[in-house]
């Protein structure tokens, strides 16, 4: 028993790194295997396919962020405090990510979605579930922060939040595009703006 | 002499349609030969490698891209509203794109720039470069709205446009995500944000 869920999370932690060094298209199960060092037998013995391992993979990813999110998001400073540190967090993922790899790897689940969303309805459904999640998880930031008047009255809480997920990603995709996780520096910025936070707010929480 | 770059032609409308559809790694030469009509042989005429064929489906692609971009950024019209034509147009390109194959492809650039930054340094040099000429095609309107008092004094023109060009990026991936253009039409309200317009500008051009 001990041994079997070994393999399974061994081949699991192979096909995380693998994935977000190359992508799911360009991988076999004969080479996930190998680099998870489990007879390929085993693998059909834990996963359908690989694309219920990716689904694993993104659900086990999704755990362990949003943990982090909740953490960064729900406590006890300032909203837009508390903003600036998912960024900063965000930023410290991909930087250490490249010290490791020695290439900025991006977001999981922003490079499955371009990857896959119109090839796996599965996949796609998944991921459209944990961006909505994401997106609520900073709604509820971005509404205290408007009952605080740290952000304009006429943001829409949802759209705004929608609109900070955007940029986050679109400014990963430049990290991984540059291998350059400075890229992400400017979120905070960014996001004053996207919540049109007034001038007073800016300077005591910038 | 016809017939030969006619073939050549035939592979690259093939190619740049099979890979926005399903991208890069998951084609093979046979199969795009066989979607252009073209025996295979003839392939390696015209091109060196499958990355060649990518490299000149990217250039191509920038070529026709780039001048819509600089009709739309460099005509007579008020600084804001030539973005917004090209956020416009923008969002015209996915429908499009969606009503003629059902589902939203998303940006070129940006699917090539998440599934092959980290493995073919010579494509991630090209995208880098025609993003960094996108950022500073938006980046002379950003500079025009500031010098009309268009945008906020603090902006500084280069991050800004990067920042928008990010945006761009971000919410398309949200539109293939949820095979929905309209993901697309806040990004003339996250420009207004992002550039600081002053209240009265808004309501002018909004």
């Amino acid at each position: 028993m001990g041994r079997t869920s070994d393999a399974k999370n061994k081949i699991l932690d192979a096909a995380a790194t693998l994935i977000e060094q190359r992508g799911y298209t360009a991988l076999g199960v004969a080479e996930i295997c190998a680099a998870a060092g489990v007879p390929k037998g085993s693998f059909y013995y834990f996963f359908e396919s690989k694309q219920a391992l990716a689904r694993t993979v993104i659900d086990e990813h999704w755990v362990t962020q949003r943990r982090q999110w909740e953490q960064l998001l729900g406590s006890e400073r300032n909203p837009l405090q508390r903003l600036r540190d998912l960024f900063e967090a965000t930023e410290e993922v991909q930087r250490v990510g490249q010290q490791k790899a020695g290439v900025v790897a991006g977001c999981l689940f922003g490079n499955l979605a371009l990857e896959l969303s119109n090839q796996a309805e599965e996949i796609r459904g998944r991921l459209q579930q944990i961006f909505e999640e994401q997106i609520s998880l900073i709604e509820q930031v971005v509404v205290e922060a408007k009952e605080r008047g740290l952000a304009g009255p006429a943001v829409d809480a949802r759209e705004a939040a929608r609109s900070i997920v955007a940029q986050i990603e679109g400014r990963v995709l430049l990290a991984k595009l540059l291998n350059d996780p400075a890229q992400l520096e400017t979120l905070w910025r960014n996001c004053l703006d996207l919540l049109q936070v007034p001038a007073q707010a800016r300077t005591t929480t910038g």
